[in-house]
């Protein structure tokens, strides 16, 4: 028996003592955004690493601390893996066939808060490494674990503390918190994360609403102020007005373009799922809309709030209006420049008394798709999973990969047991035991041959 | 002893018998919004115009019913009184000292809720009318009641009754549910309403909202289809750029611009009131800051909504977005060519997908401030108020004066026991009881004066 069949065999024989740690850990709540338990998740994830002989770190952060881990293996090459061990809100409860902190098995599925997202991940890899010690007594090669409790509220202390740890966070390359197969259970790789600059402006024009007929010619209205600061920042035409804005950035590649044009159009898929007749700008699908999607920045309105908003007519003349902004940026654009270039636009436009509060972003990260570290985790799928990855080379969605591409200099690569109906963020979210069991076998396959 | 004496001396002796009427009508409530009492309010102020001899319909409509009363005089002439016994909501309860529907008599006042708006002004004219009725026996002229319950609501259905029962409220003088003195204790006469013409504007771009990270690009946003569409109807300059919205107004005249200016400066007023810096347009004050207040059509964004609205940050694409707008209009304007000129604007801007729903209004209207009637109301008072009534040409708020105006062809003055601290609408709402004394007083002098 070869190694590589003796850790399948482990794998096989060993998952249900897998499954069952990891419905110890879904069973732990983890809800970031309701402080509920991090603590103990943190706890109970470092104890999980110290049992395969991890030396663990219970990192202080000034929100949820990250837990990282070190196991010195037989070659000198490091592999950083990156999870999280905080989770979503489970509301709305009423929608669960099961409670979400307690795990359900059914037909061939774990259900449970955060069991996709992220929980799943941390316990299958860590089963990869169970086999790989159980075959060999070692590991291959170094791992690295930096599990952080933040990642479902913005990791808003995770690149401050990349910047401030790179030696001991050092190593040759990076496996994401996520991945998985599409629709067509081909497993996929995605090598970019768009940055994001998400701002909330806000006007107040006078300390208290006013009547509208007695104000409305006389008074200014935060309403209108707001509207008129929105209109400058883009038309109709989709491009954003704000100068400068498009000086930085890096155009997607040849290479970029020809691994989307080699996805199946997603034109359709759009239309029915979201119900929307048009797409922007007189795009019809194929690859210029797939290119669109994630290479563009992008200026979305993501909340509108003044005054009256219940039935009927109210008639008053708003004192405060304010607007939630997500700017997509992509490759080459940074929020800090992003942000002075919107403060100098509206002042330049005269709206000074726009203010304008940073809510959380970070730039954009890529990964060569020709990477070696890219290239073996793609091949090594095939065997597993009876395709070879295909890689899409930017997603529209952003993350905190930027401190480990930019930073650490990580190539980083996706893989995981997402698919098309695990509800990541919904009720009733669940992993598949079959693509739970696939995930290891290919973590396991990764950290042999890269080790090499 | 002459007759106005007997009268006077009546309403000194009578006061306390007519507060217990009131506070009676007050201790029903009569919450139009809540559909609470109506029909109740509607019997109990019917039985009270039948105790004086009213001959008294009570007038179905769609939403609450009208009381219509009438009792013939000795003259031919028809005095109309318009009042209305339906009440605003009384929350925020935890603000009121005593209960809002147990009226409570303190340091020479009463408080509850109506008990200013517009439930004494119903009793103090039927006191003045008991007073007559003591002297006399008879009625100096005929006496007609209106009164609606739908106009804390937008009096949706008296303009239609009134347009369809033209002969039964044939009148010779209107005088109106409300009227007062101001904070220099100077009893106003306000001579005209603006218009109103209030619309909700709203965008559909899909069937439900869409991540940001994937429709920012690609997806029309519906906020950002409201935000373009809002920007083509007013710009910076307070200039509203529907064409043809200004074709047919008709100018003030100069005669309401020397009643304007002879009105205190309200800048200051208004400054510390509401908090606002500067008025538009660089108004300072003075004659130009009233005229433009009341004189010029408005376009008032009222109140915004779409997506989210909570507190950091959502990733979300809004699906839907929509828009209050108050469009105050003045003389010569009408709500069916406004809501036309504005369909045909958005439709000419590119904005057919924005939909237009009329929630209510109707145009503005205006009494001559030399009519002889009016004469009468402002030179009758001085002899009560130890001055004569100022002459307010026209106020900046909207009200159901125009069918009276335009359809029974009336004119309509304000008299009333408003004063600074009323608190119409608020918490805490009261009236004193020297101005009820003197508010029927001075309707007795009118009805004796009108006859002749």
């Amino acid at each position: 028996m070869t190694n590589l069949q003796k850790i399948d065999q482990f794998l096989e024989d060993n998952l249900d003592k897998s499954i069952a740690e990891l419905s110890n850990l879904v069973a732990q709540p983890s809800v970031g955004a309701q402080n509920w338990g991090m603590q103990e998740c943190a706890a109970l994830t470092a104890a999980m690493l110290a049992e395969r002989g991890f030396k663990v770190e219970i990192m202080p952060t000034d929100g949820a601390p990250v837990v990282f881990g070190e196991r010195k293996g037989r070659s000198d090459k490091t592999l950083l893996f990156y999870n999280h061990y905080d989770v979503q809100p489970p509301e709305p409860l009423e929608l669960w066939e099961t409670p979400p902190f307690e795990p359900s098995l059914r037909e061939g599925k774990l259900y449970g808060r955060g069991v996709s997202d992220d929980k799943s991940h941390i316990t299958s890899r860590l089963f990869a490494i169970d086999a790989l010690l159980d075959a060999d007594g070692e590991l291959p090669c170094n791992v690295k674990f930096i599990i952080e409790g933040e990642e479902e509220t913005g990791s808003i202390h995770l690149p401050q503390l990349i910047r401030e740890n790179k030696q001991k966070f050092a190593a040759d390359a990076c496996v994401w918190e996520f991945g998985g197969v599409d629709h067509r259970e081909i497993p996929m790789q995605y090598l970019g994360l768009r940055g994001i600059c998400y701002v909330e402006l806000s006007v107040e024009t006078a300390s208290i609403d006013v009547h509208s007929g007695l104000g409305g010619s006389i008074f200014p209205n935060a309403a209108w102020r707001l509207i008129w600061a929105l209109s400058t920042l883009k038309g109709p035409d989709e491009r954003i007005r704000i100068p400068g804005w498009y000086d930085d950035i890096i155009p997607p590649t040849a290479r970029d373009r020809e691994l989307m044009a080699a996805q199946p159009d997603p034109a359709e898929e759009y239309k029915s799922r979201y119900g929307v007749k048009n797409f922007l700008n007189g795009l019809t699908g194929g690859v210029e809309l797939a290119m669109t999607e994630v290479f563009e920045p992008t200026c979305t309105i993501c909340g509108l709030t003044s005054g009256y908003q219940g039935p009927g007519s109210k008639t008053v003349l708003p004192a405060q209006a304010s607007a939630k902004i997500d700017f997509r940026i992509v490759q080459g654009q940074t929020t800090e420049k992003c942000l002075s270039l919107l403060r100098q636009h509206l002042d330049a436009e005269g709206f000074s008394d726009v203010q304008m509060t940073f809510l959380g972003g970070g730039p954009a990260a890529k990964t060569d798709p020709d990477d070696p570290f890219i290239k073996l985790v793609v091949d090594s799928a095939e065997e597993i999973y009876e395709s070879k990855m295909e890689m899409i080379p930017m997603i529209g969605g952003s993350g905190p990969s930027y401190p480990f591409v930019h930073d650490l200099g990580l190539p980083v690569a996706t893989a995981g047991l997402g698919y098309a109906d695990t509800r990541a963020h919904a009720p009733n979210e669940n992993i598949r035991l079959d693509l739970y069991l696939k995930h290891a076998r290919h973590m396991a396959r990764v950290l042999v041959l890269f080790s090499k």
